[in-house]
């Protein structure tokens, strides 16, 4: 008998009628000998909807009552599938985080897992029940309020409490069957993944394949944790996330995929006086302003007046903001302007295979160069190539890379949609 | 400096206009120099919602997931009203049943308060911060599942808070400024009652008066919290409850008002053997389907038959069983039949003064037959007379007691609506 924790995003939810398919599933798990663990996220467009209504009473809602507000989202989702599996002859229990021992920080609306003690998860297995926890929540250690784990926040849940449960494995439900090489959406014959380790799938995750979220790979593969990203509405079985590159053979290790991003912005500060310190001071002003710097860039002073310019990459929705800190010390650091740019966009190569291919940054820029995109900013891990490259070309270098790589496969995939928190 | 305990129904609560001005009414009572505890029922319609979705995944929801459902919608109402408040610059801090302490009994969907332990309430109002505590919900001391108390929970919670914390007045806000010698919707004159003791407001509440719940008004009782039930809507003092009639002087003790009650059916078994034992036998078949009833009349055998009538009421939404049950033992009990009528109706009149106006009852049937009215069924208490008659005639039969006991005031009263839970 192995223990599955199955997690299933908004999507998957939004309706009754999805709810029950969710619930077939779940018991046709339990079923087939499991015990179940659930973690569902809230239904659909709940935690919008209470978000607009919190605005509505407050434009700056106190983070505290925020999540005590988005938590009511789960605590919903969690109960109406529990009741659906009650009504297909199966046993149900739900709890919520704080019932299902997720200790967390008290970092409201972004509280990070400190412990799990499924004490009553596990009691109620016992009992031959489905137990379901709500997602994307916990409590906190010290205050002993409500919080909220942000985004990608059900994900991690689910891997924690996997990891406390020592589960076999931990299925993250979604719109897709899994990981392809690309978004099929951009490149048809983009393949689909059977497996990928770990750090590849950080790599995907971080520079824009959605399917899965940063923070709940980064427990996985903290905790071991075999995850089995697949499709809610398809029996096939999806992408399996295991192992790392380390202990790849030469052959196993390939290119997995090519990702892509459209949500960061290039910000540049012309004219910055080459000095020890300056470049610090500008980094600084943005990190206190809790804006995370992706890509960076400082070109060599190219005449005698000792100027420079320092380029990086921001999220978009944090633009602004950047650009506004920076102009607040323009006077004091003696830079000339700030010069916003999102027309961009970035695309990434990721695989195990380039650290024993040293061709591949050569192929890589090679295949831009023919597509004509001009490349902007270039970064690299020892598993990835990033560039930053004008939006508009961005489908093209992806395609392009897709090519050069030899990554499509003979059948078209299905199309991508987009996935819960 | 006073301890304030306040609770806003659903109504009040429905949008986020209707909840920043609770806000308004809150922050300035907390600014007059009180501490405020305040206890929210779900805003207007989420109940409902909730109920509807829950039904569509299982026509018989488990009342446990039901309860965890459903808490979410004071969940909700209260961090959206602490939002509201902390927007007006004052602070506030939400906790749900549990985090109050409301310990329950396990009895899902109708589960009773059996202590409150207000630690995190009490320390918060140190801190200067007003106190939200979701109404309707608590946590069972055995399970230590989340239950709900059935109708009428969030006043009761707020009497549950306001005696635990030795509160020196539960305000309850609904959408009427007080009670009321009878519904205004039916007695224009009908006039506003100051004061009314706890015996008085348990008989109008039992009787059909809907401003404040029967288990609510028993708990103050038995605590001795002092309520004010007002308007959320005006500032005008509304109606205090406290006090015994046991305290009353002759001269203080009136006639409170005239209530009345559609929701009720009469149930008729003709021709019951007229055995002892066999009235036990029908009324137990309806109290194990936890139906209970209220008024009952045994007509003496009329005959030399040796057999007898027995009429009783139930609520409406219960008759169809109560009938059905009933059929289940005709052979066994051997009477004729069950005969059902919902066209029907209750009247009462309550008033500490009938205990020492022995012309009370005379009156209330001379008025009666004066305006033609039939009466099918009597039950009295020390402080109350209720008959059964022709729902066509309730109308009627509510002016004609209102105008026979004088009962009526100078201007015209402010028209009823519904209230929340």
């Amino acid at each position: 008998m192995a223990l599955v924790v199955q997690k299933y995003g908004g999507s998957s939810l939004e309706s009754a009628d999805r709810i029950k398919r969710v619930a077939e599933r779940i018991v046709e798990t339990r079923k087939a000998g499991n015990d179940v663990v659930v973690v569902c996220s809230a239904m659909g467009d709940t935690t919008d909807e209470l978000l607009d209504l919190a605005k509505q009473v407050n434009p700056a809602p106190p983070e505290r009552e925020l999540d005590m507000l988005l938590t009511a989202g789960e605590r919903i989702s969690n109960a109406l599938v529990a009741m659906a599996i009650e009504s297909l002859g199966a046993e149900a229990r739900s709890f919520s985080g704080s019932q299902a021992g997720v200790i967390t920080t008290s970092a409201h609306q972004n509280a990070r897992i400190i412990d799990v003690t499924p004490g009553r998860v596990q009691e109620a297995l016992e009992e031959g029940q489905v137990v379901l926890v709500a997602g994307f929540q916990g409590v906190a250690q010290d205050t002993k309020d409500i919080t909220t784990l942000g985004r990608g926040g059900s994900d991690t849940t689910a891997v924690a409490v996997a990891a406390a449960m020592n589960a076999d494995v931990c299925e993250i439900y979604t719109d897709v069957d899994g990981i392809y090489t690309a978004d099929p959406r951009i490149v048809p014959n983009a393949k689909h993944l059977e497996h990928i380790t770990y750090e590849e799938m950080l790599e995907m995750a971080a520079t824009g394949a959605k399917v899965l979220h940063l923070r709940a790979v980064e427990y996985a593969r903290r905790y071991g944790v075999p995850l089995h990203v697949r499709s809610s509405y398809s029996p096939k079985p999806g992408t399996t996330v295991s192992g790392s590159v380390e202990d790849l053979s030469v052959e196993q290790a390939m290119i997995t995929g090519v990702s892509h991003d459209r949500s960061e912005a290039k910000v540049t500060v012309r004219g910055v006086p080459d000095n020890p310190g300056v470049a610090g001071r500008i980094f600084r002003v943005v990190a206190d302003a809790e804006i995370d710097i992706d890509m960076v860039l400082q070109n060599v002073s190219s005449t005698d007046s000792g100027l420079t310019d320092i380029t990086f990459t921001v999220a978009r929705s944090n633009g602004a903001v950047a650009v506004a800190e920076l102009e607040k010390i323009q006077e004091e650091v003696g830079f000339y302007k700030v010069v916003y740019d999102d027309e961009v966009g970035k695309v990434s190569l990721v695989g195990a295979g380039m650290r024993s291919h040293p061709g591949v940054t050569a192929t890589f820029c090679e295949a831009l160069s023919n597509a004509g995109v001009n490349i902007d900013i270039i970064n690299t891990s020892e598993i990835r190539i990033s560039v930053l490259i004008q939006d508009t070309q961005l489908d093209d270098a992806v395609r392009a890379l897709h090519d050069a790589f030899e990554l499509g496969g003979d059948e078209e995939a299905v199309v991508y949609a987009g996935s819960g928190r």
